[in-house]
């Protein structure tokens, strides 16, 4: 007899975004004229730019000639994507990087939740609280045993490991989704050295990082000793536009050992097994990026969510309601007012306001009382649900 | 101390291809004019069709448009693409599906190997012998028993189980890869009724059912109670000509229920949690391959390959050479002459006739002593190399 994996029955049935979804539905059936405006999902809503838009085209085209197909390639992906890639970490991080350490991959969520093949079912799970749900899940669905790293208005929601803290293997997202909070270069420090002593791993997602405008790490590889302790996890989703496009990069560094076996040959073979390759055209895409001026056009495109997050900001601000975030990321992380859990608050601004956003709480039980609120809508839409937002407080 | 996967240990580090590429290139340095003919790998020559091409063009294109552009899709895949595989099920086999019971993967290799996901470590996985090595691979790697169905020229490569027959896992491949041959209607049966008695559940590759010509079956639900035990794997990569594109579909019937839990549900679960979907960009491009045109245009381009597969087929014969495939099948799988063992025969072969083609055994204990040559070549290339094969046994 077939025997299921019933670590599935240990998660909840609904992903978080489909419970939206579902209450969104309701209420447009009930109200069908309402005029929602979405600033739960953490979808973009800008094109992609013109750099990148030429590249795909133009390798569309490749592949209907035959002396410019392209059957399959390199399952970690093609070298002119990689060798871009390096020279990114070089140029912005002032990180060196060897091509054999770059893997493509069709966004960060899969190489995250993906990972979790290369290690062990023994390991103890360490998550911050409230995170991204795709850790916790992903775990899980394995059995493994998770223990939470607790964020709270008085850390920021920048969680530190202290020396009673258990875990092998650690997730960190900075700037963190959803409370926008970035960590400082001292408390990154903290985490690696942290990870070199007891022989862990960090998992470290840096989806947001190209929002980070202060002078705070970009890559966990800026700080000394994570090439030993880190794998990081990056996606050209929010960075470029790609959330329908899919392509992103895992760094998994030659020098990150354990038990005598590289995780660097293991995630190569488990990608070659499991996985193959990136469509060539996205590549291309991608490609055009991180070329001079893909850089600068995305760089248009950001500055455009970054004012969408200080309207926010501004006005939370204004109302007197705390929040982080908004400054370094595209995320707002607010408390909801007047004692309201997350889900109250969910549907009290969908029903007064007509806003969207996401229920702190669905990020972790840390984020209870709290609420997220992103800045991917277009500027129009985000100071009208500022306004509507401004006369029901 | 972060503990890895150490089942990785029990799989070989160098993927087949890996190795006959490194065999290839070491050959060329040593001969650096020599004119080698590629029959090894399954990838493909001939360029994506007109069609394919105009639809990714154009969906390019509405990327870099506000009003057309895409960010996330479903994970599950699009319902325009999704249909339009419910019609070619219903068209080209007679199949009733439900929109619901198909995923689009970024190819089958990824679904096959994540399937695996949806399953206890505690099951006997069955595998035939010679088989892609995906199957295989992908269990040891999560520390499974596997147990084997023998192929051989009596059973003409085409094991069945047997009331001793271990197992709660089964893969099948149909038609073949690598020994081209294909189950008929009857064997299917046998293979069904084998799951439904146990409660198995039959993992079926149809990645190569449009090169079968012959009337036999090409979809496992095509065989009646189907889909209580069968989820299938199926793939644009050879049917028209995706293996740099990426793009295949998975089906998971919403009958298909173990231990009171719906694979489908599961599956969904898993693909919602860790996959992002596939390029909106690439599935507007496979759903060009199902319009009446693309359909036609891709019947073309597969029949380059079925003309390659007659003459290497027709060469065999003349030399008499035992061979299965080639009919229903871009592959055709040989006994290496002169009781030649696989490696040795694919170094004979390259060294005198400068043809590469894939060793059996890399397929498995069963397939030592015989060799794979595909069709995906061009038909000049096939025609040269069937030519220096007859000089040279």
């Amino acid at each position: 007899m077939a025997k299921i994996n019933l670590h599935y029955g240990d998660i909840k049935e609904s992903y978080l975004f489909s419970e939206i979804a579902k209450r969104v539905n309701e209420y447009k059936e009930n109200h069908p004229d309402a005029d929602i405006i979405r600033m739960g999902i953490g979808d973009v809503t800008q094109p992609l730019v013109e750099s990148v838009v030429d590249g795909l085209v133009s390798a569309s085209k490749e592949m209907g000639k035959k002396e410019t197909f392209h059957g399959y390639g390199p399952e970690q992906g093609y070298s002119f994507l990689k060798e871009k890639i390096v020279q990114y970490y070089q140029s912005e991080f002032g990180v060196e990087l060897d091509p054999a350490e770059v893997f493509i991959s069709d966004g960060a969520k899969s190489d995250i939740a993906n990972v979790t093949d290369l290690f062990s079912n023994e390991n103890v799970v360490c998550v911050p609280d409230p995170v991204y749900p795709v850790y916790l899940d992903t775990n899980l669905m394995l059995g493994r045993k998770v223990v939470y790293l607790q964020g709270n208005e008085s850390n920021g929601f920048l969680p530190l490991p202290t020396p009673e803290t258990e875990g092998d293997i650690f997730y960190l997202c900075s700037p963190n989704n959803p409370t926008g909070a970035t960590y400082s270069r001292e408390q990154l420090r903290v985490c690696v050295n942290f990870a070199l002593e007891r022989d862990a791993v960090i998992l470290f997602d840096a989806a947001y990082e190209r929002f980070v405008s202060e002078d705070l790490p970009r890559s966990i590889f800026e700080i000394e000793g994570a090439k030993k302790c880190a794998i990081e996890f990056c996606s050209l989703s929010k960075t470029a536009g790609f959330t329908g496009t899919r392509c992103g990069y895992t760094i998994v560094p030659l020098e990150l050992v354990r038990q005598g076996m590289s995780l660097n040959k293991m995630w190569l073979r488990r990608q070659t097994t499991k996985f193959n390759g990136v469509s060539y055209i996205v590549q291309r895409g991608a490609e055009r990026v991180f070329c001079e001026k893909g850089l600068s056009e995305i760089s248009a495109v950001l500055a455009v969510y970054q004012e969408n997050a200080r309207i926010i900001a501004n006005t939370l601000r204004e109302l007197g309601i705390w929040f982080s975030g908004g400054v370094n990321s595209p995320y707002i992380w607010l408390k909801c007012p007047n004692g309201m859990t997350s889900w109250e608050f969910f549907d009290f601004l969908l029903d007064k306001a007509r806003v969207v956003g996401t229920p702190g709480s669905g990020f972790g039980e840390c984020g209870e009382g709290y609420f997220r609120l992103t800045a991917f809508s277009t500027k129009d839409n985000t100071v009208e649900a500022m306004r509507r937002i401004k006369t029901i407080l």
